[in-house]
């Protein structure tokens, strides 16, 4: 059994990586820290789990008992709580945020299994990707190891409303946000860096630098990610649409073949020859594909849910590699469909 | 033109208000109160009318340049305001809180038009009802006035999120409250008081007293209003049953004809033979009815728009009245329907 | 490994009952009936399937190759389609239709685990619940045993719109319903058979009859249940409340008390010492129970997922019972929470 | 008092065209055609109509009695229609379908009063534009004007259900559409034929010609509007981003003058200094516009309510200009804001 401990166990996606890891098969929760709720028990906050665990938040942090912790924190805590505590080595970390999603003096590997995964299976620490970074990656990686990006990538990307975490604010409140639609962080969402170091990684020698535009600013030389993110009217989801032109013509069906290459050993993503709708994902682990030709143009569809997917089922995920689990262990969801 | 003032102009009501006197033929609005805003734009705060008025919040109450001021403040403010502010005898009141709904040291009429239009066509000082208070109300009055009440009466109704306010909190983030429902204030709700104070004083003598439970507890002689009020997902509207026994056999003809007859002068408030959705009425200042009879209960089906017939309509039609108007004037309001 | 057969595998229910067993530990699904659909996947109709399942649905019915078969047809179809159809003895049925919930000339047992786990472990036929009946029973079923039924029952339960099935109607048109509200069956729904039959199965002796106002009328001597259904505009969940007079007056703790009593050994049903919102249960097997008490009434709210504990996971939850496997094998249903 | 007939009545445009009308001050309803409902009252259909008409539907066409009949069929009906039928000559005709927005062999004005008002004013036959076509030109007109397009635009456009008309369809199911989100007709909208024309009809000599890729194809020479409609889970509403990159570099604020200036004397539309949510304009006529600008590219937002502004709110200001009346008669609409 892995012994698991959770910082910032109360939020949403401590909440739901609790969810999951209760039926998790190899898995004990040993920690469930939250300051605030310290004493209280856990379906006191997440009040769906009543009757399914008597577990308590708790204030303390015994790294000692564990072997791998998550970090539920907002952005930008991990880094700032590492700096004011220590983990012994032989505990693994999973952050969550995305303090260590970007290469630099750390040791984490940018958990996305689709392409990582061998380097997650050996590592300790381990940057979970974010929710519009996965959605978006899956849509695009194949074409960028094809080296079939040429120009601007049109992606739109229409979130729930739990990508907005739990603290009540105008644009979350339901008298607002119910039969709403907006768009935030219009070509400027953080994203953006995981999603171009990513792509420039993939890229073969010769294909165009794909231009983070948040660093280099948008008159850099490269190919952009025009990426306008929406908040939808629904609770969880990714919904993303992105418009490739090909460096090179391909037919509809080169451009399947490509992605069902691409995924075939992925165990969560897969190629749709069927037009999507968010459904099929929502309260899954699963990533879904579908692409469309016209003339030059991809029209890539791609989906997940937010808080799986894109959040702590990925975690989870990841967790199974590093410990050399079954990959989906504990992640066998059934779809709510409706 | 009736020149009108309005205090608490930056919440909910106060937008409402605002979108309805801006189309009134009659109504001039000479200054909308927000201290916290003054100075901005209201389409600043109630973006929807941007381009429809470039009128201030302001943080003056220029109150003997107005002929009558609407006090969309937060329960129990009203009072406290009116205790450290003078407002000139010639300048009429509606006050949209609860502070005046119940009789008392004032002189407030409670401004249901469907029973109290001659003392609202005269007065000074109106206590606008409460959303669910006018709901319910006018799905019992007919009942009541034909003392036709006998038992505890089964109420359940349904709100809409707008009327839980503007703040933010846990009960109306969208996460939480899509897809939802719960129950509030079970037999509990503060609107108990001005329902049961109407019912008795519309009986006829020798009907059972109706026991305001809040007051009198539920061990005291009468009948009851046994309210339970639901939190709806959806953000407007109020919908209601009332479960009453009759105190004699009824044909479903004559309790039909009851409610005709009782709302044949309203102006807003009608039956209908045939069964209630919500949407007839969301979106307009009207109120609808419906009743089933089996055996010797009838079902009552009633239900309101809470902002508007539940609210700054109904205000407005108290304006109306109180000015000698038209009483539909600046309320032929398009239904949203969908 | 119990060998499983579908019949109406196309419809909602069909598609959730495979959601299920695709994860159940101990089945396996042999075939999976659809007339319209046979030869296509699985995965084109249930469409969120898509990689989970290769399986087709087919026109053929191979009873001598299954252990169980479940029939989710519509009801009445399932006793049409056994003057048709003959199913060996040896093989178990269990029917998700109201065919033959009401004791009659057959051998079904009436599969609500609460009162019958017994029966069910040992019968061949089993009539599971109805969505309704369920949310409302569990809530009723200990008050109605302890003798403490006394008065006329006010029923409001609140349904989300895959109670309504799969076929497009006016009513479950997406314009219609969202934002909606309204009541359909008043005091008529045809479940009332099968709660009345429970309830008067379940009084002790000189308790009240409990009236099946469809048999008996609404002037026949006893207690009715006057259930009020609506629908509400989410898809999943009912919610429900029961107001009883008590028989003879009882504190908060011991009502409490009693309806932990009554569900101590529920593998699913829970009583909750706090008030309850839809969510806690929805995409789970669970129901779960909460009282309040006012003088001589007590008000409870029921609630369930109507397509799992109400539709198909109660029918797993019952075939577990009747093949001795774990109650709860399969039905680890992580919760949607949002 | 302008004398109108409604064809096609008791559909969603219809009704909704009934709405306004109503409240329209010179405007007389002679007759609502619908063969089906013939002999009907108009709120046995349109129900929230209850009460505020007797009006009822008529399978007669009394065309010598009104000053204009209104098209409300679906998309190809019109022009079937005119082959059976004979107007007077001095009857306008306002048809809401798509059968004469496209130049040809008719007289028919394409009424979008952004850019003709003035033709419209003297027209007796006008092609009412689509709801897509009008939410994206009014996103593109000033950019277009000015000759700024120059490569492929990026157009995303989420609808609300009530887009798909009143037929109850799989994709209009509560339980599907719910919480759901999804492309259709994507690259292949048939509103690409309107807004093309206009596009091209725009643009100063020597800007490159707009592609209409449903007639010319992928690879004709020019640039392409890339459209991709979303189906949304609400009801009422268009939100629309289009990306443009321009010809020349500009400033913020030089893209705000131009659209500022542009819409100056429209009636309807808007610009917003300030980023839009799609609620500003629900149940309302109006369209509003927001730009930012990245480097040589605009990010537009724009958006309307589809059967107001997109459809019948657009047909009755054009009506208004036709018959020289205020052109905001009966649209002083208050927008449902929640």
């Amino acid at each position: 059994m892995v012994k698991v401990g959770i910082l910032g166990a109360a939020g949403y996606t401590g909440g739901e990586l609790i969810r999951l890891l209760l039926n998790h098969p190899e898995v004990e929760i040993i920690f469930a820290n939250s300051e605030s709720n310290a004493g209280n028990k856990v379906y006191d906050v997440h009040e769906g789990l009543i009757c399914e665990t008597e577990l308590e938040f708790t204030d303390e942090m015994p790294f000692d008992k564990v072997d791998v912790v998550f970090f539920c924190f907002g952005h930008g805590k991990s880094e700032a709580f590492l700096k004011e505590h220590s983990i012994p080595q032989n505990v693994k970390i999973i952050d969550l945020a995305q303090d260590f999603r970007i290469k630099g003096a750390h040791d984490y590997v940018y958990g996305l299994p689709e392409i990582h995964r061998a380097e997650a299976a050996k590592c300790q620490h381990l940057a979970n990707p974010g929710c519009f970074a996965t959605c978006i990656q899956v849509g695009l990686l194949p074409l960028a190891k094809a080296g079939l990006l040429t120009n601007d990538i049109a992606v739109n990307a229409i979130t729930g409303s739990t990508g907005a975490g739990q603290k009540p604010a105008a644009t979350t409140h339901f008298s607002w946000r119910s039969d709403n639609f907006s768009v935030y962080k219009l070509f400027n969402h953080q994203h953006l860096h995981e999603i171009c170091q990513t792509l420039n990684e993939l890229k073969p020698q010769g294909a165009p630098h794909v231009v983070d535009t948040l660093d280099e600013g948008f008159d850099a030389e490269g190919i952009t990610v025009d990426f306008i993110p929406y908040r939808g009217d629904f609770a969880r989801g990714i919904f993303c649409t992105e418009v490739v032109k090909l460096s090179e013509a391909k037919t509809a069906e080169e451009i399947a073949q490509l992605y069902k290459d691409f995924y075939a050993d992925a165990a969560f993503t897969h190629y749709s020859d069927k037009a999507l709708d968010l459904k099929q994902v929502v309260n899954t682990n699963k990533a879904l594909v579908h692409t469309e030709v016209f003339g030059r143009k991809v029209v890539v569809t791609s989906m997940i849910d937010n808080l799986l997917k894109g959040a702590v089922g990925q975690a989870v995920q990841n967790m199974n590699i590093m410990f050399g689990l079954d990959e989906k262990a504990g992640l066998h969801l059934k779809a709510s469909a409706f």
